[in-house]
């Protein structure tokens, strides 16, 4: 049994997204569970999930996870702001690993935290529109009031690396013009892509209003359940060969310059799988 | 004879894209030949094609092909710059009625139009990448050199409707201070978004550049292909029952949106259909 647990600690954390912004996910499991190990898949071929079906979201997450299985992942975390809503609740009924997505740690976080009832969701044109942030708020907290914001030119303009640029500012001073004068305390960064603006929108929206990262509490609520089911690895630091290992469905190249500029190291491998044969 | 011609001359014009995009080049057929009925789709579910591979953009485009001539269509226009150079040849000799792409025209004008040899083609990433343009203009003529930049700004600019805004505007100097300095006489829209931000491009790229605009050659060209075949409609401006019918893979609502702010009419119906059954 206890031989079982070991074996079972040491194994991967399985991480997926509809493409690079999951990695943001990821940074935050690597530098808040330092011991474990992570088998990362953007589906890049595929991206982006947000324009598409509930049905067909849930079927590449079914092929994803097939794949992952592969890869021998004791638990898997959806990084991806679609597929955790559309998909989370589906999946998990078909598995006998614990499985958790992004929308709910977020959710439930910026529901405890807010003092005055209205709280900002700003996240890509699909996220808004489909309300998985108020929806899961309001289930936690009834009388809360969510203010959703679309900013489609924050993913553009942070692939195009120009984080801390006056056009970037520009940008984001408009879109927050349309969400502070609501008198919103909480701020949800609903997209993968936007903790990497985190430094420009916390100072834009000031002191008062509290900023709410998905990524960070997703690897939090991944620690809790680790520890609760015990599976966590309790050895040392992720190490030995490739503790972090990369799959894509397409186009590796601009997936690993993307991925060198955010995580704390260079990638050196990133394997191209076709995704569809599982 | 004659009254098959005819019959065939009534036929619609089948316009395709990865998404709205392509709705640039429609709006120029139905300028340039108001008496062509047009029947559009938008693979809306399945956009961009830009980062898929030639494999699937051939099969993608084989779907709508078989979707199109369902409707009748006499010819189609390919109205997606990846799709053009990735699946063009290929179905080009499975069909027995004429196909045309976008990046043809713009690229024998552009190659006819330059006088000192240097060309500038600004368009998504993978349509830069790829070197598309770059190819065939040396196919034309050689000792030409072809300077490409990527603006992937311009797509989310578009359709957040910023068209003339002091953000776009600095947006797209950053982009042609990159390219002007080359001494570039002839700058080519390599992307079917671009041609919306015509205006500001003129202005900032000055009266020493020509622009080139595939969605305008394509409609030129395909007038001329029309009459070479013998199938150009005689009759009417394009009127009855929908002249211009829209179709769409996923979420019409964004698509009729887009269109209208485009369209010299409002849409008033666009049909989803499932492409993936053809």
């Amino acid at each position: 049994m206890c031989n079982t647990e070991n074996k079972k600690g040491k194994a991967p954390i399985g991480v997926f997204d509809s493409g690079v912004g999951g990695l943001t996910v990821a940074r935050e499991i690597m530098r808040n569970l330092p011991n474990e190990r992570i088998v990362y898949f953007g589906d890049t071929a595929r991206v982006p999930y947000g324009s598409k079906s509930k049905d067909t979201v849930i079927r590449y997450s079914r092929q994803i996870i097939r794949f992952l299985r592969t890869q021998d992942v004791k638990a898997i975390v959806i990084a991806c702001n679609t597929a955790s809503a559309l998909a989370l609740e589906e999946v998990e009924k078909e598995l006998d690993i614990p499985i958790i997505g992004v929308v709910k740690p977020g959710a439930k976080v910026a529901a405890a935290s807010t003092r005055n009832g209205r709280i900002g969701v700003i996240g890509t044109e699909s996220t808004v529109n489909s309300h998985m942030y108020s929806q899961l708020i309001c289930s936690y907290q009834k009388d809360i009031q969510v203010y959703g914001k679309a900013c489609p030119l924050f993913v553009p303009l942070v692939e195009e690396g120009w984080l801390g640029d006056p056009v970037t500012e520009q940008v984001a001073k408009r879109y927050l013009d349309e969400l502070l004068p609501k008198g919103i305390d909480t701020l949800i960064l609903g997209c993968t892509h936007y903790p990497l603006l985190r430094p420009l929108i916390e100072r834009l929206a000031g002191e008062r209003v509290r900023l709410v990262d998905p990524a960070y509490e997703t690897a939090h609520e991944l620690g809790l359940l680790l520890e609760e089911k015990g599976i966590a690895n309790r050895g040392e630091k992720a190490s030995g060969k490739e503790p972090y290992r990369f799959f894509v469905s397409d186009a590796a190249d601009k997936f690993k310059h993307f991925a060198n500029s955010i995580l704390p190291y260079d990638i050196e491998t990133t394997r191209k799988i076709n995704i569809e044969e599982y």
